[in-house]
């Protein structure tokens, strides 16, 4: 047996940020790209462009922005806010699975 | 925006208890009867057993068993094993919701 634990973010009950888009845009910062971003999730280039628009009505803040073609032609980047966000949502999350965990080992075994 | 958490035990990478469970459980306490907790969880008594074998198999505890009939005849009830969990889940859940939100407040607000 195995404690699992989980946070997210909702807005008027519609979950808006959690593990999994913290993820996508931690692989378009790797990248540098919302397509190879994608494809390593496994997810349509549609799709992540669709989870990147919701997220950025919904918290009102720009998160994703083209950066300007150069040697090897442009790609997307993250914005400021979108790493204020992530370094926010990182802290939020930050030591959660660790207390569960402690619990866990205390009280069931 | 509203911070949500969870906190869920697996085994071998499946959800065994959660929420959920717990909440079928403690309507069974409070009707007596598995029918009756299925009823108002909007599901099928087939389905509610079925939670309630695999958790009985996957926790290798007795889980609900079956009162004698006397007066309005019989139904089910909880099994000592099962009020044990249930309250060591409980403890293991506790405050973290309060922890989660103290910190959404002071990181987001």
């Amino acid at each position: 047996m195995k404690v699992k634990s989980k946070v997210w973010i909702e807005e008027d009950g519609i979950p808006v940020f959690g593990e999994g888009r913290e993820y996508l845009l931690e692989l378009i910062d790797t990248h540098g790209s919302i397509n190879k971003a994608a494809s390593s999730l496994g997810i349509s280039y549609r799709k992540a462009w669709s989870y990147i628009k919701t997220m950025e009505e919904t918290l009102k803040i720009p998160l994703v922005e083209r950066s300007k073609g150069g040697i090897g032609g442009g790609g997307s980047r993250l914005t400021g806010e979108a790493r204020s966000f992530l370094i926010r949502f990182e802290r939020l999350c930050k030591g959660i699975d660790e207390i569960v965990n402690e619990r866990f080992k205390t009280i069931f075994k």
